[in-house]
């Protein structure tokens, strides 16, 4: 009976405080090259975010792209041109430095990637922060949920789809999800916990035969890696913050810097500050 | 993109006054024997009622099993014992002439049919009456989605299942399902606004394989119509208020009384009164 599981737990401020404390020792780490790892796991409860850097002429254009498309690009911030500090989204956030890795994009090619981009940043770059699935993972465990992709160790299962994204005028490319396995019941409870995160992708886009929407073999994703779908068990599909990568392979602008795959921004931000509901 | 369409549109409060008017003209009707037949699409956007009558020793029961099974028996009234008169749903409802069409059973057999069941009254009755998925089935409408069963003018299709109810000492049975098929994207949809109406079931109980809940063949329901499914469609399941009606038949009291199929209890209430968030 889906409407009669218990809520989520909520995050104490107690554990706010404990997270908050370890999202700012890990932003001082890597800050100071000392951590370059994959920021799953790190500060239960605090969102992360997806970065996207792009020069002021296509930052305008690319700002139309996520108001067009608020499910694969849910914005937590922008910055005027220039401004390195995210004061928006915590204390002292250095968008230059605080990223463990970052993906340096030239003309639509990753080119390179890097621990710190101090000396690629000039006085026109525009920063984007978009939210991540992370935050609704953390929601559908404290619901009692079990995350295959977590149980397995290993990175959610991500796929290209024919489901077209609104273009602007420099940016298009259909969207990318991410795949999560449930048992029906379940799967329902996860609809309807994820809709209280719009900030974090929201509700699913579709759930059900992967072919719907394009994708011909869920054993073989386009990102991530692939686990197993038990008997009994339903896809369900959410939009997926790699989609905007995509859309500046496709748009190729002359640099765009973003994070690398699960090497996310850790924020000051709980998730449940960006929950609705 | 789910989370990005529209709410349902409100009713607005001439809309109201409207339809409690006909609401309070049908059960006029309905009194002096004018009015026999199905309840559906009466009043759109006021609540309709599952009816079931029990003599008081057994009333306290059936109170317990719609506590342990709160989704597919919603309470929206109990009344006192011998009281026809249900004030909390409605100005002047009595409910021993205010339903289209009375089914009575006798040692858990339907027995007869009536369309009052002024002299079956006696001073130890007590009356409950359940949510119903009309209500939920106009804001689903409202939202812009359709529904097979209205688009082909029949009969919500209903399945027994084998999803057990929660016993209390003399009821219990397998729950009884509806079934509406939708695309992916709808289904999901259908679930966030299902889940404002905790009074009309709520969000649904399965989704996709029906053999996952013991229904062998959609085509063929127990209750109501098949609806033919399309290709790309999914079927979504949602308890049922049939549900006490079979808990009624496994626990054989001398005497219950329902409300016929589809001849539900008009109220004076909103659906939105009923709604959450």
């Amino acid at each position: 009976m889906s409407q009669l599981a218990g809520q989520e737990a909520p995050l104490s401020s107690n554990h706010y405080e404990a997270a908050l404390t370890q999202a700012r020792e890990l932003r001082n780490l890597t800050r100071d090259g000392k951590f370059i790892g994959s920021t799953s796991g790190f500060a239960p409860g605090i969102a992360q975010g997806n970065l996207v850097i792009l020069p002021k002429d296509w930052a305008d254009d690319f700002l139309v792209f996520c108001q067009k498309n608020p499910v694969p690009c849910p914005l937590l911030s922008v910055s005027s041109p220039g401004e390195p500090m995210i004061d928006l989204l915590g204390k002292d956030i250095d968008i230059r430095t605080d990223v463990p890795e970052y993906h340096i994009f030239r003309n639509g090619e990753l080119a390179e990637k890097t621990h710190d981009i101090k000396d690629l940043w000039w006085h026109d770059m525009v920063t984007f922060v978009l939210g991540c699935s992370f935050s609704f993972e953390d929601a559908l465990i404290r619901a009692g949920l079990s995350l295959r992709n977590i149980d397995c160790q290993s990175n959610v299962s991500m796929y290209r789809t024919n489901l077209a994204t609104t273009p602007s005028q420099y940016f298009s490319g259909n969207m990318v999800v991410t795949m999560r396995p449930f048992k029906p019941a379940d799967a329902i409870r996860a609809i309807q916990i994820t809709s209280r995160y719009p900030k974090s992708h929201g509700a699913p886009v579709h759930i059900g035969n992967p072919a719907d929407i394009g994708i011909k073999d869920l054993s073989n994703p386009d990102f991530g890696d692939a686990v197993p779908i038990k008997d009994g068990e339903i896809p369900v599909f959410w939009a997926c913050g790699v989609t905007p990568q995509l859309a500046i392979i496709n748009a190729k602008p002359p640099i765009a810097i973003t994070h690398a795959p699960g090497k996310m921004l850790v924020t000051d931000i709980s998730n449940e500050q960006l929950s609705v509901l």
